[in-house]
């Protein structure tokens, strides 16, 4: 345990220690924190502590302003910092428990930091790993019978996204403008999106990565990936249904993708570690794996329509909800030889569980605006898709005994749309 | 006129004087130049000459190890800048004419020079603005009747493509190994990509760029574009026409693309400019314009197969075969708020003219297989697709009054594929 208290139910327990970059009033450079408890440890401040064989030499790599130089090491060096942390930070400890001075200077109210981007994102990819979303999705626009791609058992499906307008928690995002044809029968119409909708995912940070025209080997994986965050990929329904044929999802998507500031390690996440679904048909070669990697991440989603002071809980799903796993998507989106660099980020697909009440979407939850979420019993606040006001607040915890390994929010309210004729 | 004499067909005239990134055997840092003639200017050895009101605070700018910055200051600065560059070149100008000393060291023999990527791509998205491509594609995919979607008069289709696998010209390229199903009643197979090809394009960076949540309208997009390059955006076929449904190409364009290394700007470019074809449907207000942004751009397409040592041009289209301008494509990127950074790079989609020797890829120069390129009179030496060892080499040029404004080359040689299970 720790010497800085934390709360059963606080996100940041000893057993996390999540890495972000945050900022405060005082000092406006960009650094690595720790969060634990209501408190965030300034890494900078304290990163000639760490010594031990691997990062005695990279000390540098803990004062930078993004954590890119720091998934760029590796597994080796991220368990060694792991440890460090633990024992810095543990009731046992004088080192810094007992260092009056250093204590006041490194460790901050967590209320006092704004948190910014975890890392410069080089290219950020968006998956569709949940069976139930792609099913759910596809009865919705082919029909029930040809719900499923005839690719979609057979590799993680997925597609390069906009690296530039992902966005950290907190980022009010703008409802978009652009084109749609909401009647098949008459030309395309111009306007602010009507069919706004948040997408429910998780998505993880690649560590070291690998050359162009290599490749990672499934078995490899997990050492390329640095930690995870919430997710929340806007969507606007109405412009993706009219762009999307035949190359895919593009300025429907690339308005705003949110995430949560704080990155939780694999390493603190393996205690909730589950075995998959069995696949069938097994997947070829460059994608199997025996040992579990599914994850235990309870998720929800909260919708705050802007015109009330109430919140309600529209969905809890969970990461475990996934047909691919992460290791599965890297392996994959590799395999032709892709570059992936630290820093990149690949995100989950939304991520819907069986029930209505686990879905991950609006256009899953409202049934493409056929059943309303009604905020009060006589239905007079109800929400189909997002309007101008509203806050989507998601959140994920690993519930462990006695602590959780948490993820924090990643939340964001709905701008109106710019005037553009 | 130039102190520097430069032959009437080489690419890099007075009057163009394009931009890249450069390092030589004697000085590892990658720099600016200018290329002009056989020779480069290293821009860093002469930035203490750039004085005019917008760059005399800026020489700092010229001293980078990429374009990025120098991209962000806009078209205020590229034309003065410009104008300084001819002016120190000119015959008349004393200045680096007769400072052998500056002379010694700034101005490099080109063939010593090796290129490296002009800036680095935040995000790089791939269009699909050629009328005949698309018509190309969709009747061998689709039919005649249905050749083009419904969406592509209506708006520039496109979509995001990868950054961290774009690469400088001269770069080999890996053949990928993926999934495909070649046949539709069997199963999908894995393994080395079968069908193999080029895409040819042009790309344009992006200048200062817009914040999140706004957007650049068509009529400031001129002063977004910074310039342009050839482009081979390369593609498996065979992966493509298996994953890309519902979400777009993906591990199938990844493993590389392939831009030429010299930037050059619209100034330069503007000379050439012409009337693009009307548009019919008429576009919305946020895509029109009515001053002219197409280019007469020559463009061709050398195959050299690896196994002889010949090369043969295999096409022969320009970019005036757009249907869909840049400026209404970084007007249509942003419309819906997203944000372009300086140094995006925003690709035209495969260039095809009306005839068979003007289509810009394998798949339609060969009609999906069916009609071979001969390189001998008895056909025993023959492509559908590329083989390991083949080189794709695209120029481009437009032509002046006895002189060019070129690009140089693209070119790529291909690998053989890994050796994957």
């Amino acid at each position: 345990m720790s010497f800085i208290k934390v709360d059963a139910n606080c996100d940041f327990s000893y057993q996390n220690l999540p890495y972000g970059i945050f900022s405060t009033s005082d000092s406006v450079q960009h650094r690595i924190g720790v969060a634990i408890g209501d408190y965030v440890l300034d890494v900078s401040q304290v990163a000639h502590l760490f010594n031990g064989p691997c990062m005695k030499d990279k000390q540098d790599v803990l004062r930078q302003s993004t954590l890119n130089q720091f998934m760029s090491l590796g597994h080796l060096f991220w368990k060694e910092t792991r440890a460090r942390l633990q024992e810095l930070l543990s009731e046992s400890c004088p080192t810094l428990r007992d260092d009056k001075e250093l204590r006041a200077k490194a460790i901050i109210d967590r209320s006092k930091c704004k948190m910014h981007l975890p890392a410069q994102i080089g290219d950020y990819t968006d998956f569709y790993s949940s069976r139930q979303h792609a099913t759910n999705v596809g009865i919705m626009f082919r029909g029930k019978e040809n719900a499923l791609m005839p690719n979609w058992l057979h590799l993680p499906v997925g597609y390069h996204g906009r690296a530039s307008s992902v966005v950290v928690s907190g980022t009010p995002v703008r409802r978009p403008v652009g084109q749609m044809r909401p009647d098949d029968t008459k030309p395309p119409v111009f306007g602010p999106c009507k069919l706004l909708d948040f997408e429910l995912e998780m998505a993880f940070f690649v560590g070291p990565g690998n050359e162009l025209g290599q490749h990672i080997p499934v078995e490899k994986a997990h050492e390329h990936i640095f930690g995870m965050v919430v997710m929340n990929d806007w969507s606007a329904r109405d412009i993706q249904k009219w762009e999307y044929v035949p190359l895919g999802p593009f300025t429907a998507k690339n308005f705003a993708t949110s995430i949560s500031p704080w990155v939780v390690t694999m390493e603190a996440l393996m205690p909730f570690v589950l075995k998959g679904e069995e696949q069938n048909p097994k997947p070829f070669k460059y994608l199997q794996h025996e040992d579990p990697y599914m994850f235990n991440i309870n998720l929800e989603v909260k919708l705050k329509p802007g015109d009330i002071d109430m919140e309600k809980t529209i969905s809890r799903s969970n990461f475990k909800y996934m047909y691919w796993s992460m290791k599965q998507q890297l392996a994959h989106h590799t395999i032709t030889g892709c570059n992936a660099r630290p820093g990149d980020l690949l995100a989950s697909g939304t991520i819907s569980g069986e029930s209505k009440d686990s879905f991950g979407s609006l256009l899953e939850i409202t049934w493409r605006g056929s059943e309303p979420i009604l905020f009060d019993s006589e239905g007079k606040l109800k929400r189909v898709f997002l309007q101008d006001g509203d806050t989507i607040t998601m959140k994920g915890f690993c519930q462990g005994d006695g602590y959780r390994v948490g993820f924090g929010e990643c939340t964001g309210t709905v701008l109106p749309a710019l005037n553009i004729e």
